[in-house]
């Protein structure tokens, strides 16, 4: 249980997640600490939680999974600890935790509440080095979570934007764009696979239609947008050597139609 | 003592830093290694001392801080290991350990010469590699500073801008800007309380007055600039939900005036 | 046997490097996970390779060198596994692994097809989660090579290009540019003393002319071009305090040529 992940929106130019993790060592010099993110776009809750969804159920039991994207510091947002059958999920309960707690359920959720175990004074400004990593570092040192505060019901959700289904065709759109210019949609391969049944299908994006389902970047023509389901196993839009995002010029929310 | 913190300008898109932690790993395979920061504007020796004075008191107790920003590498500059009450500091004497030795006294200085502790042969233009690299790892071994090279009295001195005082005013100025565009002043906490002892106040920023401190980011409406006491105790300007670098369009060394 | 370098073109935005160090952990708790650099341009085989051939000699022996730069990532292309008397080195067979197994002769190389090694499902877009990072977290702790797949006779070469030499000239080309836009060319020191014998030359690039060989970015004026041997042994043109790169406006493949 010596495993910390970090997800944060403070970037590696300046000294914030390296101060988190002075802090963390200076309590639990055992921990391991590993990076999955901290450029999330600044205050961007919903990537933070994409992100999170797809990373956490690779990590080994007992990691303790830590979100500091969190634009309501100092404000009256409270901060949470959930325990789950496999992880603990640290954050503030802005819906960053959410994504995830849906695919790995909660089995207790508590509200941070003691300030026994936060550095002092607490900034108005840096939550993540004043309360968040020391809480993270004690639970990794396998403190009771109950010593943190007491139990809650329920989490701020957050969804992923709907699907509309009709008897003809899937409506989504883009919601996570990667460093590839890969286009990630919010069409899952189950719902994709229910649909599609293994007959004909279009999907619509901008002005270009797709027609199969690839398997390799290099199956198509570089010049040829292809569909792929991505390792998060979400259907993708992607250019075999190049950027599908910069060459069809599409941000986040493009609308992707599926039709049968 | 196996920790050993790093702040360098390498970036992280060349091989510098991995190539330094190898090293580091190759001499104390136990070293636990933790990047403070690595995107230091190249050769801004400032802004790398200003990162160090705000971490490293964060840090286990023994950490050995590497700080590698380092223009005259090669030149007669010389390099350096400081031993404090907590711990130990390794870098090129130009000034980059100075603003965090004033917070932490110096116990002993030695001017850092054995080669026996150096890789062979040294570069003209890597010393982050050849010199600076090992000797922290001997260093967190446990090695006695002592071997490295014979005591020096004193360092390069590095200042902070100073704060202009009248009976009316402070005059100060933008020193560091974050990732999310908050403007940090050289008007820190003790100075700032003292002088407006908690009576009515104005700070002028361009052309924006402030007359309140903020405990909050989202105590202000979006496009209102805020001032704020920053996490490492200096006051700093910011946007709720915004730059207010981008949205003030300033720079380092702007002038921030408070009147009473 | 504990240390597993990770080179890619996954950059840091991404969950992508993250999730392959909680795959590694989550096989070999006791893996030292040390980024040399996930910052390759997407795709750039050969910054991959270079970058390699330049780190690996300064790790730990044993250490498992992960390179994931795969734009073939689900065609046909082989994932290889080499052994060399110091080392380990994993990643797709396209080249990536070649310059550095130039200077560290493979004792043996094994194609990976043992999928018992995999993570299940394999996906068709990210083999670094699910292939890779499984394998070296596997070899890490001690696994017999022979485990994963058979032995191959060789591995996909990459070539540095060739420096073309005159009774009179040597004329390579910049190669790689690192963030303080030092420009390094395919001229390595070997080369360069043996045409130069220590007598008068000129080094050529664009409209500039060299006549030394400076031992300190600082030996010359800030706005004049210098040669110096960097610390992997080739000739580099830089600027004292400023960019080559941005100065003399040069990119990759820029012709460099020295008369004697």
């Amino acid at each position: 249980m010596n495993t910390i992940s970090l997800i944060t929106d403070f970037g590696l130019s300046d000294n914030f997640a390296g101060v988190m993790k002075g802090v963390i060592l200076n309590i639990n010099p055992d921990a391991k600490i590993v990076d999955i993110c901290h450029e999330v776009k600044p205050q961007d809750i919903f990537e933070a939680a994409f992100l999170l969804k797809g990373s956490f159920r690779y990590f080994p039991s007992g990691t303790v999974h830590l979100v500091v994207v969190d634009p309501g510091v100092g404000s009256e947002r409270s901060k949470i600890l959930v325990k789950t059958k496999k992880y603990f999920f640290v954050g503030p309960d802005n819906g960053v935790l959410s994504l995830a707690l849906k695919e790995e359920p909660p089995i207790k959720i508590i509200e941070i509440t003691n300030r026994k175990y936060f550095l002092r004074p607490v900034s108005d400004t840096f939550h993540g080095r004043d309360i968040f990593a020391p809480v993270a570092a004690y639970l990794s040192c396998g403190l009771d979570i109950d010593e943190f505060g007491n139990p809650i019901k329920s989490i701020q959700p957050l969804e992923l934007p709907k699907i509309k289904k009709t008897e003809k065709s899937l409506s989504g759109e883009i919601i996570y764009i990667d460093r590839f210019g890969n286009l990630v949609s919010n069409i899952d391969q189950d719902t994709f696979k229910n649909f599609t049944k293994n007959k004909k299908f279009k999907i619509y994006i901008k002005d270009k239609i797709i027609d199969k389902l690839s398997h390799s970047y290099t199956e198509e023509h570089p010049l040829k947008p292809l569909a792929i389901m991505d390792s998060f196993h979400y259907l993708e839009i992607a250019l075999n050597s190049g950027s599908a995002k910069d060459y069809l010029g599409i941000n986040r929310a493009e609308k992707v139609v599926i039709q049968r």
